[in-house]
């Protein structure tokens, strides 16, 4: 009793106090130049709120916040507001966006969160890998379609040349179930995916689908090369890509291992740059499943510092993926994770893990977020939960560890139905750190960048976020990004001399329409 | 280029020198030691976390959580979590939880957002209001249906006496066509109501019909006793009720004027309490709807200086109420707002304004908050959008103001689908001011609060939340009412006799599964 009264007298006490200061006469022009100030310190605080415009900038931020806002009343009015809706019905809406366009021409930077086979748009795949020659496919009942590759097909599965389906039911026909097979596109997606587990399980079953092809070997490569690619034409300069280094097969059965599919990516950024001279680069983290043994992520962490040290340039360092909720948390590992602290001398292996990609609150799923931030992660894997861990919130601040932000990842993988309600809106409001990137973009049917951009421009940032905020991102996704200061700076001087570019172009293409 | 260059140089240096202090080896047992020192402070951080339990509470606590957990497992493994389902779905679950058992159980505190005509089980009304003589119904084609007590009906309608539906018809059908007339129940919410519009304008259809029953003077005055014992059954122990005085008539067509309707509450009020001498009391709250002009908010302010001066014991104060959306923002009736500060002497009319109930960022009704907040709003009605405005939320911290959280309004009337992602859940956390309320139990099947703390103690706390968590809730309620000091000292006199008597229930209920 006596500890309640206590609390209770302490706040009551507090609240009168709050209230003889506040009972003062207010008259009108104090209390609009108090509010002005009170909405300007709001608009600083919020992400790229601090940065001042050029003259130009600020003309072109006049044309992007008039079809903002045009784009806000017609959603308000119409009930048609793309970030409202799933994805799978706003794509065509945001396709005809004014913002969308401005978006996708603006240089963003870098994609810092980014899964290996699930980089490139599914179509592409389709129309190249899966019409080259040897291309298998069976369909058992009640198990997932599977492709591959074949100068003479394997007898565990009545595997059928992908040619003789497209003979006997058209074209089309077979390309459309490939489509269905490796995406989650559907008419309605809040029936075909009634809960997270469900969405899960066809997210996983497509990733199965689509490796068949993806992981042949000379498919492999230019995947890859097709996925930078498309980075490329969204104006993004430089991406990591999170791989499990999987089992890269030849025809004639041969298996590569790791190194060389680490190498492979290499040789195939070496090209992509020679061929674009205005890219940045690229660099790999390697991931392994949240499902596996203590062992087999010591043996992960040995292998991340050989690559590490023998790929300097390009490997980035660690992280464990998968469906977060069944998985297991981080500390399930955590000798394994403090080892290289632990060496002598100690090795310092970077990492960036996955961490409270979940709507629950309490468990062991959204405090990996706490843990991941006490193994000094360089980046926060989604962080979705981390508002609703007050130390998280203040580790970050401190140590400025960004989340990595994948908004239609998480509206279409079930955490959130309606994008303004993604906790990183108030995040962006408070100008915590953070990138913006899209996950796997192939398997909604988005491409590199820009949806996600925009989702998060128009749905997290409300009508507070302008041109400043786009620039912050798209300068803090190369700041927080596994380069070293020279190739960040080198990366820096490109992505201005772009934005310079992206400037005038829009000065030229929407001048008429300044007043 | 300069300000982007410093702006870059200065976070790259930051993270260079963080990544320097971080970089230092730490052992297995100094990590764990780190990180539950981290895990301890964020539980006493939220909500009532700061609270020390006595041996009985311990114990009762420990029954409590083992019920928790279990129906969070159960909710995990089988997708089934009625938090985070609509809650037409979520209702028969949430009946059969224990949980639900033992905060019904447990002395709430107060409702403190609440409005005059949703506050009863439809039921009641339909099986007690609808069935007096002198009901007549009319339903014209595309328009709502209207319920009115005559004489002698009206003949702007084609008014039919309900008995007469009823031999017609039958009495169930009949009376599940008002319940359907009466309440927003349907099998399949997200498609009845696709947007925020639609189920807005169902509610007010849904309120409008209910009105015709309840205004009729001898059901006003039953309606209000019948309020306060649902509410006095459910274990609350003080309300406050938001009304728009509405015109209340008698059959012979007679109006009553506001201070009858005042009066109304009054007088029920004090049947009800010499009735139930363990009952605290209810305030009322005059409001008005956001759509009139200013002129109206000033007979309005007017009107409410005249009342607290006449019935300083139970007229609190004053809001502006209905879909903040479309209404005009605070700013709108500024002056008039303004107004008692400015009369001389000044004049304290204390106010509790609904704002910030929207998903929208950076407009008129999400600002709407920090206007309160300006206004020495007493609490925020909502609040729900407080998240995204770092300052309001800096002001309401300081200021010590509450945000009065409906969950179930907020999710049946379109703001978020999952309530593990309703922005208070990250205000728990950080033990930031509120109440929970129920705003419209009628209109949603729900009755009276539990409903209501079931969603915000097992949806928005977590696991983190325990019995301090309700605790704190329920003492709260309490101290941020509208009771002066002496009533407040009183109420909770009797709430910490109302607590000790249920624990001790609970010890004799649960005792034997206390290991």
């Amino acid at each position: 009793m006596s500890q309640n009264a206590h609390v209770f007298l302490t706040t009551m006490c507090l609240s009168v106090a709050i209230y003889i200061i506040q009972t003062y006469a207010i008259d009108k022009g104090t209390y609009l130049k108090h509010r002005e100030a009170i909405l300007n310190k709001e608009r600083m605080e919020i992400t790229g709120g601090e940065i001042a415009l050029s003259a130009d900038e600020s003309k072109v931020n006049q044309i992007l916040m008039t079809f903002k806002i045009k784009e806000i009343e017609y959603g308000k009015q119409n009930n048609l507001f793309p970030p409202a809706m799933h994805f799978f019905k706003a794509k065509p809406l945001i396709e005809k966006s004014d913002v969308f366009r401005i978006i996708k021409a603006m240089p963003k930077g870098a994609a810092l969160h980014l899964h290996d086979v699930s980089l490139c748009d599914i179509d592409w795949l389709i129309k190249n890998a899966s019409y080259l020659p040897h291309v298998y496919v069976c369909q058992e009942e009640g198990a997932s379609m599977r492709l591959h590759y074949f100068d003479k097909p394997a007898t565990d599965c009545y595997w059928t040349p992908l040619k003789d389906w497209r003979s006997k039911y058209g074209k089309d026909v077979v390309d459309q179930w490939l489509l269905g097979n490796m995406t989650l596109l559907v008419d309605d997606p809040v029936k075909a995916y009634p809960n997270i587990d469900a969405v899960w399980k066809k997210f996983l079953d497509t990733l199965g689908v689509a490796d068949g092809l993806i992981f042949y070997a000379p498919i492999y490569k230019a995947y890859y090369y097709q996925a930078l690619q498309e980075f490329y034409d969204d104006n993004v300069q430089y991406i990591e890509v999170r791989t499990l280094l999987s089992n890269v097969y030849e025809l004639n059965g041969t298996i590569h291992d790791k190194e060389w599919v680490l190498k492979a990516y290499i040789d195939t950024l070496h090209q992509f740059m020679k061929d674009h001279p205005d890219f940045s680069g690229s660099k790999t983290i390697y991931s392994n499943t949240r499902f596996i043994e203590p062992s087999a992520v010591q043996d992960d962490i040995n292998l991340s510092i050989k690559f590490r040290n023998k790929y300097p340039d390009h490997f980035a360092g660690y992280d464990l993926v998968g469906q977060e909720d069944p998985g297991f948390p981080l500390t399930y590992y955590l000798d394994q994770l403090l080892s290289p602290s632990q060496m002598s001398p100690p090795v310092d292996l970077p990492y960036f893990f996955h961490a409270g990609e979940t709507d629950w609150y309490g468990t062991a799923v959204d405090i990996n977020i706490i843990d991941a931030l006490l193994l000094n992660t360089s980046r926060i894997g989604h962080g979705y939960a981390i508002n609703k861990h007050p130390e998280a919130l203040r580790m970050a601040r401190e140590s400025n560890t960004p989340i990595e932000v994948n908004p239609i990842s998480n509206q279409v993988l079930g955490l959130v139905t309606d994008l303004r309600n993604h906790p990183a809106s108030s995040l962006m409001g408070e100008g915590f750190p953070m990138v913006i990137s899209s996950d796997d973009p192939g398997v909604w049917g988005a491409r590199a960048l820009s949806y996600d951009f925009y989702e998060a421009f128009m749905g997290l940032g409300g009508e507070f976020a302008d041109l400043k905020t786009l620039k912050k991102l798209a300068i803090d996704s190369l700041h927080y990004s596994a380069m070293n200061l020279a190739e960040k700076q080198d990366a820096m001087r490109l992505w201005q001399k772009k934005w310079d570019m992206f400037i005038q172009s829009m000065l030229q293409e929407y001048g008429n329409l300044i007043k």
